[in-house]
């Protein structure tokens, strides 16, 4: 697959991050409704899509399941569906924004999106398949059809797929087996036929292509939660351990002005973003126009809503020119927490949460 | 400190592998003796030798134990002592013979050697701290006082100690806290004041230099059994998981011949080496002197001990020269397990046990 913008079924304005596969940014000073559309949803692949059709595909279910069993899609769609809407975003988004620059694709603002999803609830596959006593450390892994080759961070035991795990405890409560999105059959850079959704997480979690749900009694060590997607924690005294990254972090982020962009002097201007808090909710936003020295707050132009971003909007009294202010947003959560001042170089290039520097040009008036 | 041979404490036949930390190698051609001298001891360091005092050093024992405590160097001595035989190796030793040629300190063959060590059983400490009511995923965590950066293969969380885990009841069964090598005081290479001695493991979960000891509920996820001394494990039909590298496997290693070694022609000439199993036991080595066309029985040398390697001899009738035979030698447990025949790449750079080829020129009589 080329990692073409003019692919059927993406809009033009998508920016490749990837010389080799389709890894698509969502322009985000283009923000301007709270469900992205398909079209302009960021792509993120880690091997090419595989060709999967809806005669051929089917999902199995097992590992310490009671039934073990085999669902082709009718079958899958059979069942009860339910939609909700959710924002998700690469672990890596704003990774341009660390220094110096890290391996990895290499997203601005734009790996986020926010999408209605329909589809099955994965708990009612795991109830149809039967569970046995299960303890909390038992997972879910869920494995796509999308195989290939890792070399880095480091070399993958041969031909891998994608698969990442979610607590049973998660996959009971609100996983979907998504076919549709914003209404429509999933298309290929989403997952065609059926992805996982995992609402509040990173996107890594949701994956595309799906074809085996496994339940398994102790933490998956998969590559894509352990040498890949995965960070340091340091607790309890002990040296720092590996961690799989899970849930989406407290985040605001600025759409308008974009980076580098030029504003006129002297007259408002409205800065516009979006925030998001993973399993938690968005209560503040804040903004400030001088590098942090002093906030005010935003304005929230959407109501809360579980696992949806929520678009802010701030006025601007821009001052004379000619300068290069630098504009940050922060968020506050209804547990009273607040974004970190800097980047813990213990997440690697991954969940990129402190408030991002948008510079920005005010130019003088014409005379 | 200086990667020299000459060290004192250290046999000037030591070869030096790494260029700016003490990673020297046994000359395995000199294997002679079931017990290696503390002089002659391969020296595997991750960090430069922290400068440890007798006096100063003391060894913390918490996390989920019942009364965290902590000991001095004469307050552990005055525990009940025993003193056990072990050979132990560095999970990469070998790796000179993997094509390509991986990253990793470049071992040949003698990163290997048993000693002698002395000292308290955990268990005696564990049972002092006391320990609730445990369950199969407990393990204990042997921190060392060696501290510094990892950069390979991937980057550490900024300064990291060097640390590993092993099972609780494997800290219950047999590891010691070792505070003598071969009847002496350790020397600064091999742990001064204390280490830890894993019995049947391989060389990387005897930690150096211990300082601290913790028992945690749920399997130690540092980056010395993650993101390095890990291998992937494939197993119940899920992807590869990242497992961190344990016992010793089984394997059997020539000494002599050592590796291009030149063979006078037309006389008996005895292949020597040693082959280990950790916590099994070898039953047979069998050596090829024909690149493994055809394999005869090799005699052991040491009777079978728990955790000892075997030193084993083979009379190798040397054909006519000029020939560049080579030699091979396989070890079979007493459950029938026999060596791989290859290198598997799950493997990684680690546990390195199918048999090394070993070319040696056999040159024609001189007239």
């Amino acid at each position: 697959m080329i990692p073409s913008p003019e692919e059927p079924g993406r809009a033009s304005g998508l920016i490749p991050r990837d010389s080799s596969l389709p890894n698509l940014e969502f322009p985000f000073r283009d923000l301007n409704s709270r469900v992205t559309t398909t079209a302009s949803f960021y792509v993120r692949n880690h091997f090419p899509t595989p060709p999967l059709t809806a005669e051929d595909w089917s999902l199995t279910v097992g590992g310490a399941v009671l039934h073990p069993l085999r669902l082709g899609l009718e079958e899958l769609q059979s069942l009860p569906a339910l939609t909700l809407t959710a924002t998700m975003e690469c672990a890596g988004n704003g990774r341009t924004f660390l220094s110096p620059r890290p391996r990895g694709v290499p997203w601005e603002l734009g790996a986020v999106g926010t999408a209605c999803w329909t589809g099955v609830p994965l708990s009612a596959v795991l109830e149809r398949a039967g569970l046995p006593e299960v303890a909390a450390t038992w997972e879910v892994v869920l494995e796509g059809a999308d195989r290939g080759v890792m070399t880095e961070p480091v070399a993958s035991p041969g031909e891998i797929s994608y698969a990442r795990s979610v607590p049973l405890a998660k996959a009971l409560d609100d996983v979907l087996l998504a076919y549709e999105m914003n209404g429509e059959v999933l298309t290929p850079d989403h997952g065609f036929p059926v992805r996982a959704v995992v609402p509040g997480w990173y996107g890594m979690a949701s994956v595309k292509w799906l074809t085996a749900v496994q339940v398994v009694p102790e933490p998956f060590q998969g590559y894509f939660q352990t040498v890949d997607y995965a960070y340091w924690e340091t607790r309890d005294g002990l040296p720092p351990q590996l961690r799989p990254i899970g849930p989406l972090q407290l985040k605001a982020a600025i759409a308008r002005p974009a980076p580098r962009e030029v504003v006129p002097c002297g007259v408002p201007y409205e800065v516009t973003g979006a925030a998001w808090a993973g399993e938690a909710e968005v209560a503040r936003v804040e903004v400030s126009v001088d590098g942090g020295c002093t906030w005010a707050d935003a304005e929230f132009i959407d109501p809360p809503k579980p696992h949806v971003w929520r678009r802010w909007r701030f006025l601007w009294q821009v001052p004379g020119g000619p300068v290069r202010p630098t504009l940050l947003a922060r968020a506050t959560d209804t547990h009273g927490r607040v974004q970190p001042t800097c980047h813990d170089p213990a997440r690697g290039s991954y969940m990129i949460t402190h408030p991002l520097p948008i510079e920005v040009d005010v130019q003088e008036s014409s005379p």
